[in-house]
């Protein structure tokens, strides 16, 4: 059993959970609590190792629905380590260490027609956890961000996402806006949220494959990304509202996209 | 100059920005930072003190547009309390002790043909915050929370709504399937978001005066409630997401409903 704070592993695992840099070197996140770790064990080769507090040990849930599918090496950790190592205030007993998955642009933009998702600078991983989360439910094929965005494998984001991130595809572009053009040469129109956008989001029409654009919480869009966009829309906003937050307004025009991917643009049904 | 933390002032501050049983029982809260406090000095009487850092007394945005404008009295405090009193991390120099708006649950209901928005349990302060801002923004025109909800006049609350906590008005009810059933009575719609509703939410038709019912973000809505909703709403989810999150799903059925409002339900166009 670990029962030091200075053993390497868990020394080894709080950098994981706080650097960025670090899990982008070696590949790896760190995933923590019951339900982000049962799911992580359905994805097949993601799970490097498991650690376990001494309590989580003698729990049923642990030893009738985790144990038995632990095909990789497993490490008990005394409960005030475990608890200390943990990134939430209360820990659910259960760490996992767990390979970044790796998602190829090519493909996301290949596979399948669904719509995507574009996020520039979003840095709240809060948003960002929320938004692959509502992304997966509104059956967003592929998210692709700018370098500049939040970490998707950040406890918080991870933990935001609900584990829509374990079933969505994504990937950070070399060129955020190379990949605009790349989508403008395929026929994919690119619909960007945009304070000063010409076209109100719901007379749009996304009943063909198409991507949504999110800029960053407090600026927006850049020009140079505003730009490339095929059209920019408008939430329309009551009373004084300056915007909305960058979570609400992806959730409100994903949704509206697939509404009518559903049934058919406003006009037609 | 206030420069000791254990000032009376200052404990009082802190207290109201920590207890919401503090601030109920004094009709009292704290505003923080510059863009909110300038939206409390356009509202009359709500001011009843401020609280100016030492270093933000001498930036103009102070000098020039707070300083002249300010009819209640102000103190300045050292900037090393005024930041260990403050509730965030980065505070702007400014904090106002503010009186509690208070709102009359007939007035709301009585009061034009916007629609309504009803909040059961909703714990999460910044979801709390986010749906008051997203809730101006959608035009709704009164929202009324369980007494089970987070309090408004948290200080991340306050902070989340961006402003609109000033201009929306909300009541907590005392009795709040009591309001079900006045609404009910009064013909309003009650559409309420259920994981196992059986009308899709964009089947439904908001455009006569309707209210979104939306119940605590980890166990939904209370059998009590859910049952006395006219409607029961689902919002559609792909892949193997198990719900959203309250803040976005408030934010899909409140600009569905405002969507329609604007053009017509689907079908009728």
């Amino acid at each position: 059993m670990i029962s030091s704070s200075a053993n390497a592993q868990i020394k080894h695992l709080e950098k994981l959970m706080k650097s960025s840099r670090e899990r982008a070197k070696e590949g790896l996140y760190v995933c923590e609590g019951i339900k982000m770790f049962l799911e992580v064990l359905e994805q097949p080769d993601a799970l490097v190792k498991a650690y376990v507090s001494e309590s989580f040990l003698r729990q049923e849930v642990f030893q009738k629905k985790i144990q038995g599918r632990l095909t990789v090496p497993w490490e008990t950790v005394s409960d005030s380590v475990f608890d200390r190592a943990a990134d939430t205030v209360t820990p659910q007993g259960i760490l996992g260490l767990v390979r970044q998955p790796e998602y190829d642009l090519k493909r996301i933009l290949a596979a399948g027609d669904r719509n995507l998702l574009m996020l520039e600078d979003l840095r709240d991983p809060g948003n960002l956890g929320t938004i692959v989360r509502t992304a997966e439910a509104a059956g967003i094929g592929g998210i692709i961000l700018s370098k500049g965005s939040a970490d998707i494998f950040s406890p918080k984001v991870i933990r935001a996402t609900m584990g829509a991130i374990y079933r969505i595809p994504f990937v950070y572009a070399e060129d955020f806006q190379e990949v605009l053009s790349i989508l403008a040469g395929k026929g994919i129109t690119v619909y960007a949220a945009h304070l000063a956008g010409s076209v109100w989001y719901d007379e749009a029409d996304y009943t063909k494959r198409c991507a949504i654009l999110i800029g960053n919480e407090a600026n927006g869009l850049s020009e140079a990304s505003a730009s490339l966009a095929g059209c920019r829309i408008r939430i329309p906003m009551e009373g004084r509202t300056e915007s909305l937050n960058a979570a609400v307004a992806a959730a409100v025009l994903m949704y509206e996209a697939f509404r009518q991917r559903r049934k058919g643009p406003v006009g037609e049904s």
